[in-house]
């Protein structure tokens, strides 16, 4: 295996479209990112497309040739990578997989998401088959109710408050007003986001993250092709259903992920100076700082409501302001957490630039935690 | 690169099965598979899941995992691959790629499809969305009207004949009247052949591969794990749309992803002994000859009335029945193709077993071309 950089990224702005559709969002971060590049389409042999739900919000399906062939790649090998909102971890892990391994030389990795041409319900309805839709949700179960059980068991067993999860929001949304391409560009108060309107008790809609248009892209090429590098990329599984889990305030993908990823950089949490993380709901986030080890289990709340993870706290996660402010066009979002770890790293976040950005992690969860991309990144 | 064996292979019979879901299609497929491995699942490290359209088909996204978890895989990456009809042939070549470079030791792969619990007309629908659908879908054009089209020009520019096409439903139909795994075990004259229903002018019913319920699974392993080696696997792509094609008797993906897999297998046309081919529609196993080098261009029809491509003939094409009358669940044609191969190579095809086969050609196509994966097996 051969040391694999980002040579490019590329982002469109995160929010509702009416005017741009799957293909133009799509080839727009393509775009992007081989001018980032400062290379042409006849430099990539191989398409990875993360996308969740192309066929149910807009009709199309055999969407990776569709988009590569708009952007000049006609001949090159294009596949479509599903696995819930984690889409775009797994075709990123795939790509680098295939760079890392000498199969390709320059791969280029393109999440998208169109949803807001569908209503409220009929979203609701295409993310709920992401869970187990003959258990779940034929029990009723939107993904907001089952993150809000998820939610009340880790209130139960470790005493983790609204509070805990409004400082989640607080924080992600502060981030966001700062970042241009952000979808919900709006500072929130602790009082705002604990008077939110209820959504499945004990979210509101300020625990909740958006439905958004958008599409990111990168492109991975063997080092040295720019400033940073892969340093670990690790794709797990999980049952869809919780009832299935022994726990359900535990996401053993995100720990299984996590360990081996650290194990393949040769780094621990400790490590880590900034992190993008699936804050799909408030609680993920708290979860996710447990199962990632940046604090110890049950203490994702106090360790978040400590200003740790604050934009220049120690440890900053949701920089870009997370799916809960930034957006989250779920097939995109797991080559967006890249490019934004990838700005940062670069020093090119603007406003919310930090001041320690030499190695990122993202962390791309599908469903309540079936699927989880963990991925190291390195500043050279 | 090192050198891939198949190391297992495990199908369910092709048909209308009311009383199997999707799931339990692809664990009776996967857990056959291991079974001729002599492996159990713990030996497993990554799981590739080729699966068209199943959130239409049957409501359930996030396939991977759910079937993964099934198998007693949970952990593993699980991964969806979706390039329409192609879509097991992407996974597949996935799946080799990453065992061949040493990322994964044995990558089970599952391709499956749950088609007969819809209407026809929600089929052809379903189907459409691997086409271009703001171009030739809003044009009212299905699967079999694109074909039409290709046929109607291939009669045009080469004197390709009805009696061409219906050769290749004869031949085919003969095929899977010896394979107890067929959806249609039904000879048929060319009588028959000539007479049957209109679909779209000039494919008949007997011109159109069958709507079907099925899974197949491979189990990859670095050699020597099995008779049967992948001597190459190459995957290509090109526009959905015909109107975006020089020449719509073309299929110019499936000669670019042939000419890389005789090269990268070191052979030729002439070395192969067998293939399964795509005949979603009569005119395509008649394309298919020609693009693979079977014959020169334009010859594919007097080539197969020829009897060349017969059973018993110099070069057999689908001795399984083909997707004409083996059956066409999308998502596990490629992979079922392998399977095929693999029958034949080791001497286990039954009825239907034919004397030299050693070296096996699949051809997997999807759309009206706009995927194609090409893989060649060698026996060891």
């Amino acid at each position: 295996m051969r040391p694999v950089a980002v040579a490019g990224i590329g982002k469109t702005a995160f929010g509702a479209f009416a005017d741009k559709d799957l293909r133009s969002l799509a080839v727009e971060a393509g775009r992007a990112c081989l001018d980032d590049a400062g290379l042409t389409p006849s430099a990539v042999d191989a398409f990875y497309l993360g996308n969740f739900a192309g066929p149910s919000f807009v009709g199309q399906n055999h969407l990776a040739p569709y988009i590569a062939a708009e952007l000049g790649l006609a001949g090159v090998p294009a596949t479509r990578f599903e696995a819930a909102c984690a889409s775009a971890g797994a075709a990123f892990a795939h790509a680098w997989s295939a760079v890392a391994s000498g199969m390709h030389e320059a791969a280029l990795v393109i999440g998208v998401e169109k949803m807001t041409s569908q209503t409220t319900a009929k979203v609701a309805e295409i993310l709920a088959a992401a869970g187990d839709v003959q258990g779940e949700g034929k029990a009723g179960a939107t993904f907001p109710a089952l993150f809000a059980m998820i939610a009340r068991r880790h209130m139960y067993q470790y005493g983790t408050t609204r509070e805990h999860m409004a400082a989640v929001a607080v924080k992600n949304h502060g981030n966001g007003a700062l970042n241009p391409q952000a979808h919900m560009r709006k500072v929130i108060t602790m009082e705002q986001a604990l008077a939110g309107k209820p959504v499945s008790d004990p979210l509101t809609v300020y625990d909740c993250s958006l439905v958004s248009d958008g599409a990111a892209a990168v492109l991975l090429m063997a080092a040295p092709h720019g400033k940073v590098q892969v340093l670990a990329c690790s794709q797990t599984s999980d049952h869809l259903a919780l009832e299935r889990k022994a726990d359900i305030t535990s996401l053993p993908a995100v720990r299984l992920a996590a360990e081996r990823a650290y194990k393949m950089a040769g780094l621990g949490p400790n490590d880590i100076d900034l992190a993008e993380v699936h804050d799909c709901f408030t609680i993920a986030e708290i979860i996710a700082m447990e199962e990632l080890g940046f604090c110890a289990k049950g203490e994702g709340g106090p360790y978040i409501a400590s200003g740790a993870t604050a934009l220049h706290g120690p440890k900053p996660v949701n920089t870009s302001g997370g799916l809960k402010s930034k957006g989250h066009p779920v097939g995109a979002t797991g080559v967006a957490q890249i490019c934004d770890l990838v700005l940062q790293m670069r020093g090119q976040a603007g406003a919310r630039q930090i001041s320690r950005s030499r190695i990122g992690l993202a962390q791309n969860l599908g469903g309540s935690g079936a699927t989880c991309v963990v991925t190291i990144l390195g500043a050279v």
